[in-house]
């Protein structure tokens, strides 16, 4: 169970200011389903509205990268902090948007071998190369 | 200062097992730069070569994904995981393959985005959404 | 199921160490309930007793900080390590001691952010400003 | 290094959109020092714009949180997140709105004491109890 | 339910690649028992053959650490980064291969004590003692 | 620079309780260095104490675990827990205790390894096999 209501479309309903962005998040998803993360942050319509917003500026529009990279680069994340939910969550969306089996297969393999390299040199304590310390 | 040696050039060419990890390093990357990274393992010939085969199988030849998104994922566990070094030494990789600037700032944003909605998802500790449970 | 056996009160009863600190959580959180942390510690009365101790010596008497706030900056660092029973726990405890809906509302809206900042700058490897410089 | 560059004021004030956020933070802050993040996150004016609007939504107004216990949880959280930019910056802020040294000790000790509980409770894979499995 | 489908003995029998990996894990480990790693990873013939060939490299053969060292430092990576399957599996295998209670019991207190330490450091940021710069 | 006050030898000699904890460090441990962890937790004599009582109950004595295992455990903790001080410190004390290269290296390899496993079975969000399903 959550620490917070997961807001029922009754409950959304009833409150305004949730209404309108499940309104908008259906409408630019073009889906009638509404996650439980979108179900529990509604319990703060402020901080609900701000995340969402947030969220449609990176992910949505005219962006730099593909859907299924953005996923990727989420999946990424989301396994190196342990959250359980965004894996399943972004896998799943991940693969709605075009994911092939052998872009999952070699994102898994680098977030293997990234946790393997990030761990050794933190163990060794490694000075960075003045060759890298370059701004963009 | 790191708590292995970093072995020089002189150092690598004294050691059969490791000279032959740099040089194929070096042909493989087709460049003479072998970094501290490398420098470090190196004090252990049988995981240098490990570990650079495998680098090697995942991130060279015929990629399911292009080199540009493979380091961008790999700037992405690396900020999580908090490695300072890699985060410098992915991101000139990245740069050197060509991520444009507006890719970068994206990668940013999301990772960003990703590590607050993990942490939002965490606390309220939500239940995994049935959609969501379906394996690939 | 834990990797640990869950001691239940005859177990405890029948180890003279792990009867008296279950005695003194008893008494000093006024409450009949020994949760499965404790009840798994107690497999070590010796860490068992050294834990609670400290625990004790914290959170109890005269603090600076308010009891609320304690276990909110608890729910903060259990979140960000992603103990899923400390979440639980501790809202749960948070919230007998008084916390609002919208301190909590605040709360996650305030980990949420934080995690967004410490990762954008992580991955920016920034120097630290000589104006934070400052101990104490 | 940073992987970014630290805009300057003259930089800032060469484009608009980060001009128009760097004066916002001047006078909502009440003072001249724009910091590091602020700086390095300009190379976006969007996420930068974005990333000040949240910040401010949660930190300033009518807060149900105290400033110092605002600071205090953003110290807690960058703590366990390893962002060690964010500890310094977030220490100095929190003794600037008036945290004194028992507070501060008190978050210390309260910080060492749920990392060592968060990962006993981890390692010992406790289920959580029932009476915590109750929502607000 | 898992992101990957996990691989059945018939399923392993179907693919010669998998097959041999499975053929060589039962013969290494003298156990019919194939866990729900490999049958997870077994999606990725390669991936999972260079996992286990670098598995079988440093935790067979003639070690400098004993096999329930080796887990237990396993256990230790794993609670930190908060792998709930990892830690159960390695509890398990550590006990198998002879990991006393006692030692048990005191690997925990050292896990929960270096978490507490680990953060009181991170907290405070500290400065290497000139002492501790010393490489191998 | 750290966040508080690094103590001197002169600061513990002016306070009791400081210079009773640090005269116990150095009959302990028989010598006359006392590193920047425990100046800076000074600031703090209670917690201070308390840390100290606690770490010396657990790796002093009649323990479980070698001297050098216990600082192969704290290595490992600190490393996937990316604390840069405490990986230095405990480098530095497993070799003086008698921490052989090839341990060393071992130690290098096993960490890397669970960090890769850790993070692949995250991502596959494995279910955890019945057999492991076992308190101790």
């Amino acid at each position: 169970m959550a620490t917070v209501k997961i807001l029922s479309d009754a409950d959304a309903e009833a409150n305004p200011a949730v209404k309108a962005v499940f309104d908008d998040i259906r409408a630019t998803r073009k889906t009638d389903f509404i996650n439980n993360f979108w179900r529990g942050l509604a319990n703060d319509p402020v901080t609900l509205k701000r995340t969402w917003e947030g969220l449609k500026a990176v992910m949505t529009g005219d962006t730099a990268l593909s859907p299924v990279m953005q996923e990727m680069i989420y999946i990424a994340v989301s396994t190196a902090n342990g959250c359980n939910y965004c894996i399943h969550s972004h896998t799943a969306s991940a693969r709605a948007k075009g994911m092939t089996d052998a872009e999952y297969s070699e994102l898994l393999a680098l977030i293997g071998l990234a946790a393997q390299t990030n761990h050794l040199v933190t163990a060794m304590q490694l000075p960075v190369d003045p060759a890298f310390l370059v701004e963009g």
